[in-house]
């Protein structure tokens, strides 16, 4: 699957850095104007701009320019692929265990 | 929490590699020696125990010598920091599905 596999690639080199791990924090909440998530770094805004870039080039997020405002959105389900890859490296001491929460009644989304 | 992230970058830059996603899924379904684990890529052993060296120092795999044999193992746990991570990242709309799975594996338990 070369395809799952270079978007993983772009995915994990994209959260391998703290302010762009903090944007998708705050996205994860609400979309945010530009000004809004340039706000809590003491960053100038054209190396707020290029991390933007590099997460919107992973397809984390999305952007959308109403006049001259531009709204960035995380994108739904931008962080499945990661989701997917970790899923798939439980190891069987864990698959066990979650067979045992599952009957437990605590719950992995996934299962229900 | 500084030391958290900074697991999370050593986590994620190690984890942006194809080779060593490769080594990590395959150590997650058993320990393996170094032998076994360069069998699938055709690449110098030196370059292999570099990437084991990168896994090693994001705390990810473990690795121990008996005689001439070193057997590499994935760390207990050692994606936690990232479940914990993209847990936390759940948006208010997976929140609200995850709450309407609890309540449907809760009041129907047949069906898990």
């Amino acid at each position: 699957m070369p395809k799952y596999h270079d978007e993983l690639d772009a995915v994990l080199r994209a959260l391998a850095d703290p302010t762009r791990r903090a944007v998708v924090e705050r996205l994860a909440q609400s979309p945010a104007v530009v000004s809004e998530l340039a706000a809590p770094f003491s960053m100038a805004l054209p190396s707020l701009m290029q991390h933007l870039r590099v997460l919107e080039d992973a397809g984390l997020i999305t952007s959308e320019k109403h006049g001259r405002v531009r709204t960035v959105s995380l994108r739904p389900g931008a962080l499945g692929v990661l989701h997917l890859w970790l899923d798939e490296q439980r190891t069987p001491a864990e698959r066990q265990a979650d067979r045992l929460g599952i009957h437990l009644t605590r719950t992995n989304p996934k299962e229900t």
